[in-house]
């Protein structure tokens, strides 16, 4: 019995590599296609390592740099990340940490050399204990972590090695010296390469990132207007097709990756369209509040998926679908059009005509809300489910506002440039709710509503 | 007027220095005190660091590891990290990559020097190239990303460093073999100051961590019954003293250190209560159930919040305020049992009675929505607004359900010990639609509605 297993296995051995292979192989294209830079920037870290790797073939070069030589390979292969902030930022970190603890490490090394030839290692290996312990608690504190994780890592490794290297040598100020050249040449020829070889910058993914999340929620609520979302006729789709919330959950999950490329962006020059100091932090702003907007999609789909299958009330139904179909599609083309404004960084000539139609829709919505036009419905399980889905609906414009509004503080602080072009059609489409109008209902009551209707829309 | 604002600015320079010392003292005392651990670290990276210089002082070790000592110093600098299993994965990383790159390197240095004299650097920076560039897009795989990037950084380093340097020395083979053994001495120092001084297990700071945010979003629904929550009367808490929805950020943004956490926790042995190979994964899924509820709770808290001031309708407020408040305190309840029985490790005997209960309640509420006892009212609004609380409410029950589950699931794989003390209450204490009577009400009516919440009961 387990001769045969062990046979099987054996002889399953050749399919399961071939299979293996084809995934690896399935897993490299798919890498490749969806982001090509990541090819390129793997192929720019051979470039630069090569380029290094000559420091140690070219003999005159090798003469006076010697075995430090090796750490500008080190520099290469630790510095060189995927985008130009990140790179930069580690090359930064790493040259001023060496500087710094290299005049501390020869500072600690005199101050014990001139103690006496007994309190010597003692006294080192006390500095050395202060030193990584009180850095390394430095490395907690948050704006630490963020900016400055990899130069204390670096400051604690030079102050360590340069301290106690003064055991042995004596030209301690020459081998730092080297020690600093050879890292200089190390990370400017990450830097250089990664900025002239197909730059990837990480305020430009960033500015990218938010960009795209919003056009996916945008693009999201058009899906919805398409397929007739109608939250009283539930479980059409329940399978999931369309208005699955699953394609949400890459808006939902982009809180970290946001705040990484904003962490690596504030390192970046000016490149592009961004100018030195872009405003970064207002990208995260409007990341979280396109995530809360998220949130409450989700909220929106769960309460329409879950609710279970029950017949469409047609009077319901006729009321108040284009009330809700409007909202939902012009909150997709305000976010569309809040996307392209971030995307294009250049802001309409006249406001967003569709968040204005939001705002009277909404309004219209919540006196619908509140007034006794549902009064004597017979199903009214679809009437509550037609208004859980309307207060949803209402919390969703608050938040298409919200990103509206942080989106024009940041054309105002990035200084958008203005649209002159008149091509497009900014006039104003007012969503309204539909003149209210009900099989069994007393004709004063109508004029009532209607009434009612143009006061609110004079508010 | 320019002299003036320096000499303010000098004058203010005393000030200001003595306020930032004041704030990071502050911060000090604040990372300090809400994890001591952090502090403990620092000093065991202190101390790892100070016993390693110790190879350098000592004449017999020095002279048999001569520089390579130095690697010693670096691999604690680098390896040494808050958990032990990420020091764990970082030591084994480094060293087994050492180890491979170093074997493949030798191999590359033997194949171009027996080509010949011209053609060795030719071959040499092609063998660099070609692995640097492959190394690098495969850091890009994601399963490699989460586990070995560290290990391909070392490999691409050690992998330059030797074939480049047989270049210049031929005991190449002796100088590997130093370099290995540094490098094993400084990991395991790492690793032995980890594990033996006030160890910081990753495993089991993530199940603390999950158990402790389903704990949060129980006490979140404990203190929602303390206030005794009135949908119908929002805006009375609306400054956000009690049910901020901040509260609970915490626990929607844990995703990511989660999964860091559990990472890391795969590389560590078994210890305390866990073993190795102890379903970690698990955990992940338990954390996003939680995120979905805690999500969920996040939309209940905006429709209550965001919902204007209207008087309290009393009929309704009677009959469904004990529903409703019913139901979030058991929900609560559920969570805290479910928080306790990850962090106790053992299940109760009996299964959890809450979540009966709410299974129960859950039914009810929803037959209630689909009667026609809302027929009639006099403010709709208020009925509309009760009725989105209601079906959110449903919708958090499932997810407790689910959380309950995924525990359930945990439990059985991990073997968690059952429970034999008796000494807890498991009467299960039925949550009961209140029987429906209202004012204005004809009293058959209100028959059929008892003799409908029956039959439910008896589904």
């Amino acid at each position: 019995m387990e001769m045969e297993s062990g046979w099987l296995w054996i002889k399953g051995l050749p399919s399961r590599s071939l299979a293996n292979t084809y995934e690896i192989y399935r897993q490299t294209t798919k890498i490749a296609t969806d982001d090509p830079r990541k090819l390129i920037h793997s192929f720019k870290v051979g470039l630069a390592l090569t380029l290094v790797s000559f420091f140690y073939y070219f003999q005159p070069l090798y003469n006076s740099f010697g075995v430090s030589a090796m750490w500008a390979v080190m520099t290469v292969v630790v510095v060189f990340e995927f985008s130009v902030g990140a790179t930069l930022g580690k090359g930064l970190n790493r040259g001023l940490a060496t500087l710094a603890a290299g005049a501390l490490g020869i500072g600690a090394n005199h101050l014990a050399s001139v103690s006496g030839k007994t309190s010597e290692p003692i006294l080192i290996g006390l500095f050395v204990f202060i030193q990584a312990t009180a850095s390394t608690f430095v490395r907690f504190f948050p704006r630490v972590k963020a900016r400055y994780d990899y130069g204390m890592l670096i400051f604690i490794l030079t102050f360590s090695l340069v301290s106690i290297s003064g055991f042995r040598t004596d030209e301690i100020l020459n081998l730092a010296q080297k020690r600093l050249s050879t890292i200089l040449i190390g990370a400017s020829t990450c830097v250089i390469v990664s900025i002239c070889v197909c730059p990837v910058w990480a305020g430009e993914d960033l500015h990218n990132l938010v960009a795209r999340n919003l056009d996916k929620l945008g693009s999201f609520f058009e899906d919805l207007t398409a397929e007739n979302f109608r939250p009283w006729e539930a479980a059409q789709t329940e399978n999931g097709s369309g208005v699955s919330v699953t394609r949400l959950n890459s808006v939902l999950d982009s809180k970290s990756s946001e705040e990484t490329l904003a962490n690596f962006a504030r390192w970046e020059p000016g490149h592009g369209r961004f100018m030195y100091r872009h405003p970064w932090k207002q990208y995260l702003k409007i990341g979280n509040l396109t995530r809360q907007c998220g949130r409450r999609i989700e909220a929106l789909i769960n309460a329409y998926l879950n609710s279970s299958k029950t017949q469409a009330p047609e009077e319901i139904g006729g009321t108040i679908q284009d009330a809700f179909s409007g909202m939902i599609s012009e909150s997709g083309k305000a976010l569309k059009e809040v996307a392209s404004v971030i995307e294009t960084m250049s802001r309409p000539p006249s406001p967003n005509p569709h968040l204005a139609n939001l705002k009277i829709a909404s309004k219209n919505l919540k006196s619908l809300l509140k007034s006794d036009f549902w009064e004597g419905y017979s199903n009214l399980s679809q009437v509550i489910r037609v208004a859980a889905v309307a207060s949803l609906l209402i919390d969703i414009v608050v938040c298409v506002e919200n990103i509206a509004d942080a989106v024009n503080e940041l054309s105002s602080m990035a200084h958008f440039k203005c649209k002159d072009g008149n091509n497009r059609d900014f006039r104003q489409v007012l969503v309204e709710i539909p003149s209210v109008s009900r099989v069994g209902n007393d004709g004063g009551d109508a004029v009532n509503k209607a009434e009612a209707g143009r006061q609110v829309l004079n508010v």
